[in-house]
């Protein structure tokens, strides 16, 4: 496959050159110019997104992340916009973008990331999670594998948006990077001009805890002026509609390893004395939450800050799929004592991520284990602070009889302590909103309103993380934008985007291009 | 290396053609002479050693697994016993063997399994467990690796008796194989007459639970007539002291899986609503068992038969190295309430081998994981019925509000079910324990003693599980007379066998085969 992003720099005229219409049409018009154009390049722009699901990009793969970075590059320069990268030691660098609009009013960022979270292929139905696979469905209602289809000057490619692409990152989140630079071709293509200045963030370690993006931000504070940020990650509400959002949790990672004798011990000649880590870690992990889920730490919830009037208006006004959630992912009873999934997300939350000692299934060995290991990760709402959340947590299992430490037990340790738990801080951020009764926060909706449908959902705040505080930190105000379907298996294995939603996603960013105006 | 068993075939007379001395010598004699010629060829007997540990032998990697029962054919054939192959479909075979005495009036059988536990090659320090290693010391003790002595006509290698050989089934349990082999040839050597015939059986699925042993011996009854069978399988006492015991433990393995979604979920999203099945096996597990350990099912310990009067007062005589036993595992308080371990082996245990549930540490991923697995194992004592027990925990797990299934759960049962577990009987036999007052049963302590040390252990039972019920329901009645160091780490990664204790062995079996009277 010859390289997409060159075949681009070779077609497309600079964006300065182009001749402009002399009144913006309103983002209906908008969405259908673009539509029209989509339709007669989705070839191209599946390609396009193929070959950068190509690259592997785990943020700890340095090698692999540094090509992500230089392909992306070669992306935003063939849309002639000026490009910059802010170098973060042994990472993926931030890479800026800047596209400059005469006599535009207000300025526009578009932070996305171009890592993925790490992969373990042989849970993947494909086994290659940088191979992109075609499917006719997602996996779950049967999907099946399908070729690209033939694309030629006679027979022209179509993609129903039915179908899906499996990769990582295909939806969380260089598909919305994709539908961005999309966006912006077909505007081009269909000389609307672009009633903003365009900038772009994307970030190379955001799946690692972007640990160094607000260092280099503050180090490149010049080129960041802008009135609104848009973030890109995330998936669409639950009920296939359009999803603007003005919040998100914050998080904090924490390993706990709880220990038994020094070494694995023969359960025959030592069970029943030798104590079992396994056991002790199920008895701590089941002391930290009741029956309903609400967490039993000590002033878990003092911290979380109250809702505004808008906010609580906008709750009450979103969608209640719970009902159909519960039916397609086979949950009868979902946690919570039988509050909604949007009231529950604006609380913290207490999340065994996984948990792993010795062996299981054909692998088991019999033996008492000689450690218990649980990750375990706190989600954060606005008003809590990481540092202290992790403290309580601490505190928590020192209460539970344990000597708690941060690094493995020293024999003398072992032999002082009958419970030892090694608890470490695998780092974490803050929640962050922006209030929804300011204008920009009501041009936003109305544009993506106008261009995507009246049943586009307006949330306070998203149950998920993105390090969005470091915007609100350097001044820029922030709003989600989100494109890709909610099934996406983000995170997972068989992660997917369907291609309904990635079109209506380039509708949408073109709109806000073409129209955002307070 | 030339294939050490086609030497030996070369160089040994067939047994039948040896001279015997008229009067037998008494075993503290026996092991003198046993040990004189040891020390002329320990390079040839840890040669034969390596060369069985080089044979990969996990019960279920078949062509392996013969490749094992090949090669004990042709070590057993080159001591002139004759040798039946006892097939088991898909399995190593029972490796039988008959070497008979003229005019003994006693049949002893030994039996020993070749397979051993399953391996986690990247678990191992020298990450090959079918690569032997030789160290001058254990790991723990800072042992480093060390050649393999040079051995010629000049210069005779010698062993330490300290050096630790690492290898998978080192110790349990192809040791115990080499050292009766190697203590029949110094017999021959010595010329000192067997007084009993002997017989073997070599099994190739004792890790694996067994499971055709039965039905194999069953078919070959005509084979098995003896008036005793030791089983050399287990380690000494932990003290380094010899070890003759009556009994084992009985042994169920049972594989539960806790349910969640349908699939993993972004815990940003879902965290707070969607059911955790880490936390709920958690909670489960930890509802088994109270502070001390002692299990909370009900029912668990109403089967265990009384110990006898000569049972009791062996345990009440046995070491109380308990103490010494913390202060090396670096347990600062063993579970049992105070008991001793001696003690609370002979009752049920419940032990969690092993957890399972997404990932931990590096490979972490955010999400609500879709199901959590545990490993558990029962070990029985005499009385108690493995079925009876595996359902006991089932009705508990029941009892505790899980929807208990033996298959994955449908979508249906997943809709209607909050809290579903899969609970699986993986196997399981019966303890087995023979009597301790019989004559037989003291002559076989009076030889280890008298050949080993006064201050053998004597124990009632062991912890561990072998299915020596099948030979008592066979009419054999057993004792166990093993020989390899206590900390082993059989069962587990850098499995090893001290070489002291070794040579130790290859003197008691001899002493046995040239002593025992009743």
């Amino acid at each position: 496959m010859r390289n997409i992003v060159v075949t681009l720099l070779i077609a497309l005229l600079p964006y300065p050159a182009l001749a402009q219409k002399s009144t913006p049409p309103v983002p209906r018009q908008v969405a259908q110019e673009v539509r029209d154009y989509r339709m007669d390049n989705e070839d191209r722009i599946i390609r396009e997104l193929s070959e950068f699901l190509s690259i592997p990009n785990i943020a700890s793969d340095t090698p692999n992340i540094q090509k992500n970075a230089a392909h992306l590059i070669e992306m935003l320069e063939a849309r002639g916009i000026e490009t910059h990268l802010l170098p973060i030691s042994g990472r993926g660098p931030v890479v800026f973008g800047k596209l400059i609009t005469p006599e535009a009013k207000r300025t526009v960022t578009f932070y996305a990331h171009y890592d993925g979270q790490p992969v373990d292929p042989a849970a993947w139905t494909d086994g290659k999670p940088f191979e992109p696979v075609l499917r006719n469905a997602a996996i779950e209602a049967g999907g099946k594998q399908i070729p690209f289809p033939e694309n030629s000057a006679q027979h022209r490619a179509v993609y129903n948006d039915d179908w899906r692409l499996y990769a990582r990152s295909s939806s969380d989140d260089k598909s919305p990077i994709v539908a961005l630079l999309a966006a912006l071709d077909a505007l081009r293509a269909k000389k609307i001009p672009l009633a903003v200045n365009l900038k772009v963030i994307f970030e190379g370690e955001e799946e690692a805890g972007s640990s160094s993006l607000r260092r280099t931000l503050e180090l490149h504070k010049n080129l960041l002026g802008a009135d609104l940020l848009i973030t890109a990650d995330g998936p669409v509400h639950q009920s296939g509609r359009p999803l603007v959002f003005f919040g998100n949790r914050g998080d904090v990672g924490i390993d706990v390893t709880v220990y038994g004798a020094v070494r694995a011990l023969h359960s025959g000649h030592y069970g029943n004395w030798a104590p079992n880590p396994a056991t002790e870690l199920s008895q701590l992990l089941a002391s930290m939450k009741d029956a309903d889920g609400r967490v039993l730490i000590a002033g878990y919830y003092d911290d979380v800050a109250p809702l505004g009037e808008a906010e609580k208006k906008a709750l009450a006004e979103m969608p209640d799929n719970d009902a159909d959630l519960q039916r397609e992912l086979g949950i009868a009873k979902p946690e919570g004592g039988g509050k909604k999934l949007v009231e529950l997300i604006m609380q913290p939350s207490l999340n065994i991520r996984g948990l792993r000692s010795a062996y299981v299934g054909e692998q088991a060995q019999n033996v008492v284990p000689e450690k218990a290991e649980a990750s375990l990760e706190a989600r954060l709402v606005t008003g809590e602070d990481p540092k202290k959340k992790f403290e309580q947590i601490a505190a928590f299992i020192e209460k539970q009889g344990f000597f708690v430490i941060d690094q493995e037990p020293t024999m003398e340790e072992r032999r002082a302590h009958a419970r030892i738990a090694k608890v470490i801080y695998e780092g974490g951020y803050r929640a962050s909103r922006t209030p929804m009764d300011l204008p920009m926060s009501k041009a936003i909706v109305d544009v993506v309103r106008a261009a995507a449908g009246n049943n586009t959902v307006v949330m306070p705040s998203s149950g998920g993380s993105v390090p969005m505080y470091i915007f609100e930190d350097l001044g820029l105000l922030w709003v989600g934008v989100p494109i890709v379907n909610y099934d996406n298996h983000q995170h997972s294995s068989d992660e997917n985007l369907r291609l309904g939603q990635f079109w209506r996603g380039m509708e949408i960013y073109a709109a806000i291009l073409a129209d955002l105006n307070w």
